[in-house]
Parts: C-alpha cells; sequence; structure tokens
C-alpha cells in the first residue's frame, strides 16, 4: 500500500540518501527513486518508505525494488546489501516518529464534495470537501463525512455516525452514533511513556454490510480494515485496525474483534465474542455467544466457551464439573 | 397492532383479491375489509396483512376476522380455509418483500413539531415535524428528534441522543449519545445473501425510565419493544428489537439484551450480562454480573455463570474445582 | 471538596440553625461558618454539608471543623455533640432530596468561551460560555463542550464527543462520541421507586491520556473521576463514578470499570475485562482479556478468568478440568 491521497498527504518527495543524513544512519543500496509514502513491509510499493523490526534471522526476503527499509543497525545485512537498508537503532520508533510530522491528515482538500443530486443529505449532517455521496443515499442529521470519504448508490448514513478516511460500497447500511475511522488502539514507547501510533491506512466496507448502532471500526495502520460484502454486523461492535472481516459474515451485538484478525466467508460469531489479535476465523465457523477467542479456529468448526475450544469439548467439561461436583457434595 | 401512523404509512390500501392476483397465488376466502396495514399473527387486527410461517399442523388457531395472512402453499389447510389464506412458498420472505416498498418510514409530516414554551431545546438540536416536547423537558445539543417521536413533561434529552419512532414518558432521563429506535438486527436470506428485515414497530419508554450513555434500544420489528416504569439503564446497554422490560428493573453497564426478552419487574441485572433471544427472566430475579444467561430465570431466582445457572450451583462448581484442581497438582 | 462553582452554584448560603428549623431536627452544635458548599463526609471541607449514614460506633471520628454533617437520629451521638450534626431518620435521602433543589448545574454563564486563537474549532462544535480551549487543541465536527469544561494545549476532541463537568489536560486525544462528565449510576429508593442520585463531581483527565471512540466517563457524585497521566483507554470503555485510574496504565477496548475503583499505575487490562464496585487495582498488575473482577488485584500480579483469580490458578483450573473431564468420558 501506499497511502491513500485522498486522506493523506506528504511534504513533498524525501531523498533516500539526504534521510540517511538526516538521521545519521547508513543507507546500504541507493534506489532509483525518491521517497514518496509509506507501506507495510510486506505490501511495499517502489517509492515506499517501510520498516522492519525483527532480527535479520527472521529477514522474510527480498525488499520490494524502489522502497527503502528501515532495519535494526546491530544485526548483520550483508545478505541484503543490495536492498536500500537504513539501520538504526529503533526502525519503528524510527518510522513512525517520520511519518506523523511527514504525513499529514488530509483537512483540507478545497474541492467541494460531490453529492449525486439524488441523494438526500440531511441539513444537519456535515459533507466535506473531496467526499462524495452517491445516487440514493440518505445522510441523516449530524452525520459527518470526513475529508476524501466515498460513499456508494442507495446507502443509508445514520444520524451523529462518523465516518472518516473511508470507502463505503453501494446498499451499505451504517446505523446511528457508528464511528468509522477513528485511530486504532496501537501503543510504542516514547519518553518514557506509551505514545499513540499515527495511522495511515483506510476503512473499507464492501457493498451491502450493516453496521449497527455505536459500533466503531478503526482504519488500519499501514493497510485497511475491510468488511466483506453482505457482512451483517449488530450494534455496539468493536473491530479493530487491519481486521480483515470476510462476506457474508454475521457478528451479533458486543462482537469484539482485536486488531489484525482474520474472520472468514459466512463466518457467525454470537453475541459479545471477543476475538484477540491476529486470530483467524476460518470460512463458515461459528463462535457461541459470550465466547473469548485466543486461537484460530478452522474453517467450519464450533467453539464456544472463555477461553473458546470446540464447544464439544466445553459442553463436556461443563457437563463433567456439573455432575461430578454435585457427586462430591452428596457423598461428603 | 397495526403499524403507528405517526411513524409509518401505506401507499393506499390493498384489495385482496388484487394482491393474491399480483402474487399469483390463491386467496381461500375473501374479507370484507381492504388491507390497510400489517401486524404480527398473533395481534393481528381486522385489516391487517400477516403471516404465518409454520407447517398447518402448528396453526395455532383462527385468524383474526378481517385480516389476511400469508402461510406456506404446500401445507393442507383445509381446516382453516374460511380463515383470509394466501398460499405461497415463502410467506415470510414475500411478506417482508411486499411490506418493504409498499409502507414507508414517515419522513415527510408537515405538521410542525409541538415543543411546549415550557421546554428547553437547545439550539443546535433537531426536532421533526410530528414530533412533540412536553413542558420543563430538556433537549441538549445535537439530539436529534424523528418524526412523530412523542416526549413527555419533565424529561432529559441528552446531548447527541437519537430518538425515532419512539415514545417516551414523563420524567425520563436520556444520556448523552443512547440510540432509539433504530432497526433491530433482523436477516432473512435473499438473492443468495442475508438482507436486514425491514422494522415497523416503535420503541416505548414509560414514566421514569433512566437510559445511560451510549445505549442501543432497537425498535421493535412488528411489535413495541418497551421499558417500564422507573427502570434504570446504565451505560453502554442494548436492547433488541421486541424486548419487553419491565418496571423498577436495573440493567447495569453493558447489558447486552437479545430480541423478544421478557424481563420482569424488580429484576436485577448486574454488569455485562448477556440474555439470549427469546429468554424470560421473572419478576425480582437477580443476574450476577458477567453472566451469559441462554435459559428462563424463574421469579425471584438468583443465577449467574457463563453459561448462567443458579447461583449455588455456579459457586458450588467453582470452588469444587478450585479444591480439586488443587488437590490432584499436590499428589501428582 | 467542595463544589467546583465552573460547573454547579448554589441558591446562595444556608444557615445551620435555620437549615435544622427547616428540617425539623436537632443541631448539636452550632458551626461559626454559614453553609455555602457540599462534600463526601471524609473530604468535607468548612463550611461543607456532608452526610454520614452508617451507626455512632462506625463514625470515623472527627467532623472537619465548621462542617455540617447529616446523621441518623436514632443513634447515640454524644459523643460527638461537639461537631455539627444535625440528626434525621434518613440522611442520605435528606442530603440528596435538598442538594438537587439548592444546587443547580451551571448553564448560564454568561461568560464567553475562551477559544485560543491557535485551537482549532469546527464551525459545528458547540463550545459553551465559560469555556476554555487551550493553543493547538482541535475540537471537530459535531463536539460539544459544555459549561466552564476546560481544555488544554494540543488535545484532541473528536466527533460527537460531549464534555461536560471535565477538565482536560494538554496533548489529550479524545475520540469521535466518547462521552464524558455524564451522571454516574446511583440509584437510592424514594416514593416506592428508586431514583436518580444527582452528581455533584467532575471528570479529570490529566496529560497524554487518549480515550477511544463512545467511551464513556460519568463523573463522581460527591468527588472526581480521575484518568492519570499518559493512560490509554480503548474503544467502548466505560469508567464509572468516583474511579480513579493511576498513570500510565492501559484498558482494552470494552474495560467496564465500575463506580469508586482504583486502578493503579501501568496496570494492564486486557479488553473486556470487567471490574466490581469498590475493587482496586495496585500499580503494574495485568488483567487477562475476559476476565470479570471481584476482588482486589495486588500490585505487580497477573489475574485472570470469570471470576479472576490469580491467572495460575485459573490455568491450573482449566488444564485439569480439560484433562480430567476428558478421561472420565474415555473411562465411562
Amino acid at each position: 500500500m501506499a497511502i491513500d491521497p485522498r486522506f493523506y498527504h506528504t511534504e513533498g518527495a524525501l531523498d533516500p540518501a539526504r534521510l540517511a543524513g538526516h538521521l545519521s544512519c547508513d543507507l546500504s543500496a541507493v534506489p532509483d527513486l525518491p521517497i514518496r509514502s509509506i507501506g507495510s513491509f510486506d505490501a511495499a510499493s517502489p517509492g515506499d518508505l517501510c520498516f522492519f523490526d525483527g532480527k535479520s534471522k527472521s529477514w522474510p526476503g527480498k525488499l520490494t525494488e524502489g522502497a527503502v527499509c528501515l532495519v535494526r543497525q546491530d544485526e548483520d545485512w550483508s545478505a541484503s546489501e543490495s536492498d536500500a537498508l537504513l539501520k538504526l537503532s529503533d526502525p519503528r520508533g524510527a518510522f513512525f516518529a517520520l511519518t506523523d510530522n511527514w504525513i499529514t491528515e488530509e483537512h483540507h482538500s478545497n474541492t467541494p464534495p460531490a453529492i449525486h443530486p439524488e441523494a438526500s443529505v440531511a441539513e444537519s449532517a456535515v459533507v466535506s470537501n473531496g467526499a462524495a455521496i452517491g445516487e440514493g443515499t440518505r445522510v441523516e442529521p449530524f452525520a459527518y463525512i470526513g475529508p476524501g470519504v466515498q460513499i456508494g448508490k442507495g446507502s443509508r448514513i445514520g444520524s451523529h455516525a462518523s465516518i472518516r478516511f473511508s470507502l463505503i460500497g453501494d446498499g451499505v447500511r451504517i446505523l446511528a452514533g457508528a464511528r468509522l475511522g477513528e485511530d486504532g488502539f496501537g501503543l510504542m514507547p516514547g519518553d518514557g511513556r506509551m505514545i499513540d501510533i499515527p495511522h495511515f491506512g483506510r476503512v473499507i466496507l464492501q457493498d451491502g454490510v450493516t453496521l449497527g448502532a455505536n459500533c466503531s471500526v478503526d482504519r488500519g495502520l499501514l493497510a485497511d480494515t475491510i468488511i466483506g460484502e453482505h457482512t451483517k454486523i449488530d450494534n455496539q461492535c468493536h473491530i479493530g485496525h487491519n481486521t480483515i472481516v470476510g462476506r457474508h459474515a454475521v457478528i451479533v451485538a458486543y462482537g469484539g474483534i482485536s486488531g489484525s484478525v482474520k474472520i472468514g466467508d459466512y463466518a457467525q460469531l454470537g453475541g459479545r465474542v471477543g476475538v484477540a489479535d491476529h486470530v483467524t476465523i476460518g470460512d463458515g465457523s461459528k463462535v457461541a455467544a459470550g465466547s473469548g477467542l485466543m486461537k484460530d479456529v478452522p474453517a467450519g468448526e464450533t467453539w464456544g466457551g472463555y477461553p473458546a475450544r470446540p464447544v464439544k469439548d466445553w459442553h463436556r467439561e461443563l457437563i463433567w464439573t456439573k455432575k461430578h461436583s454435585a457427586r462430591k457434595k452428596a457423598s461428603s
């Protein structure tokens, strides 16, 4: 990914060699391109700045040509010297310190919003510059559509919803008070305290998605948070940054999906299911209401419990405990 | 129920015989009345269209006279032929497809809102046509009062609250960011995907109810969602469609009540209690914080745990497991 | 504490003797001062009215000189007769009935808000009289800053956030839809029903705090709700009245902290942790995601489970139950 110019802009291109000088660090190879944008290591485009915070032995392979990568200076990078590596003590910290200054959220687009004549936008709603509202879409009172946000046809944006850094498809229903595109919850140490990591991704809601009242869907860090076609999400749910929910999934009220989770097509999560960071839920899997999911769920399986396990195991344990604790009582 | 004309209106009356022709299906008996409204099967009024999605052997009895009911065509209805039955393959789907087109949310009332001179409405609030605000009621900044909403005396509507399709009593306190009357979470298959079922009910908050910040109370499908007198609901709670909460009940933060639940008078739910669809909680019952309730709780009992059971059983199991797992460890 | 005149004002000073006459009760000793404000018993200032609802044998000691205290009339107060005690049947009920009439939320300050010229306030935001917005602070669309609220420098107030009765430091980030300063959830009996206890405290967010989207932080009853420096709170969290969260703490999404809880510095609460009223969590403690905490956690410990216990105990019980329930099945 390179950052989406509808939402972010840089303070001009950076010369890789000059950046190395500015950071007082080595640049192992000079790319042909200036740095124009940023990306995550595994999805860097030519001209992107990225970072790799691991040890050199876990370096996953060749860097995208034309990209520049911040890496740890105390590692042996001789095998990758032909990549454009900038070596310093804290690549992650340096990356976000740099980007936080270099990249700004685009709050000052001069392009007036493009509202289709057949759209219906409440007088009290705010639609920002650079935004687009499609045919037949209804925007209710006090909705806030941020700069550059694109909304398709036949969608409904409920009252008091806020939508920033987002691309919204056709036939999407966002109920009142939902929050799309706020910063994700990412922290890193700095100055003896935790600081919030700046977020440069987007939220994408594909066609036919329903998002319930007072939900929150955070935008990605260096990627997108995506909800697939016709997925239905009940009230009070939370979807963390970089999470990808498949198509035709169902998430019942208070579903709390952490960051970088993958949820498959047709998956069904009962009410109040919590899912830990980086967990994968397979296609067609089901998770029982109230579960706390810390592990991956293979496709098609049904899990439940806290912590969640295959539902048969959970039920067996419940029945066994009930039976034996009662027996014990009788015999004592 | 017939739909409330303050919130919904139809595109004119339907002739039952003509509707049968339009749907290319049989009408077993022609009622005297045109179809003017809709209702659920068990609460249909004369002139209502309703549906019954079960098999003929579970048909619960006589249809309200003057009502028309969509039923499954592949069943034997000979015993009920004197009722006005419209037979087709998918009565539920046909009912909602029809109503979605035939009934519209009343967004265009021309009656200006009736705001009592002793009410206090913030300049930035929106009070829609057909709405009424009673004496001494305070409406705070950015509150949205939808078309036809009725609010009694001495109530407080917090900032950023949204209230649609609702009747609100006297002395009610709705804190900031609460969402009343959004669509409930109801899905049905259609076109190879799940589609949202349209909702035609209301939300009713009786006198003295308190509803906390960022709560959501969905309106009913073909009935009302009701919160009884002096019931107190903490922040971040969710009440699903068609649920009926009694009087003097207490629901602590994050209480998540699914659809069609019945909660008795004086019931007390601790924080973060989840209640599954169609569960009944008796008068004066208590449910411990954090419980996940899948079964009915008889009146006056105290339940707890996940899944919830009588609290004595839950505690016995906890103590037994603690004791035996520790003993086991010592002996191995 | 005396109430903060930026948020509340009284209908003038009360003469202690005259108040005793009005309440038809005894005043054991007349203080030199009129009653000018209110406080909790343990933090009363001279000139404050407070109440003590316990028995005389649990009276914790001398009343602040110049304060007046409502106590139970059916107790023996002879040992404390030199304190200014007002004796009546229901000191708590009398206190709040009196204060509810005597003290009003200051909605009518005539001082226009003080917005620093380098602050950026969206046109659609409402900043009330008596409020102050510091240099470099950004206030987004539809934010509501209530009367008297003070916000420091370099902070961000997200869209649709509401902030009342609050003091906000520098570098604070409040994401969209967060609710600060709403009434806490406090109930007392009155007229055969539960009534909401009026709240006279504040919310204080110290420098560097982040508060996520759609969170709620209730103001204190007769004290403040405080979030310490650089504490980071994820989306959808709730902090109850009078709760004090230390510095550098982390609370992940759906953290539900009840009233009068104390959370230490550097404590970390995983997602969806619920904490019961009056619980103390020590410095540097960790609580696993999904836990329901009913007891105090000593400093530096890690707890988990529902109900929460030391995490080693929880894990041992889980493993033991899994193993034995499986064995049982095989042998039966």
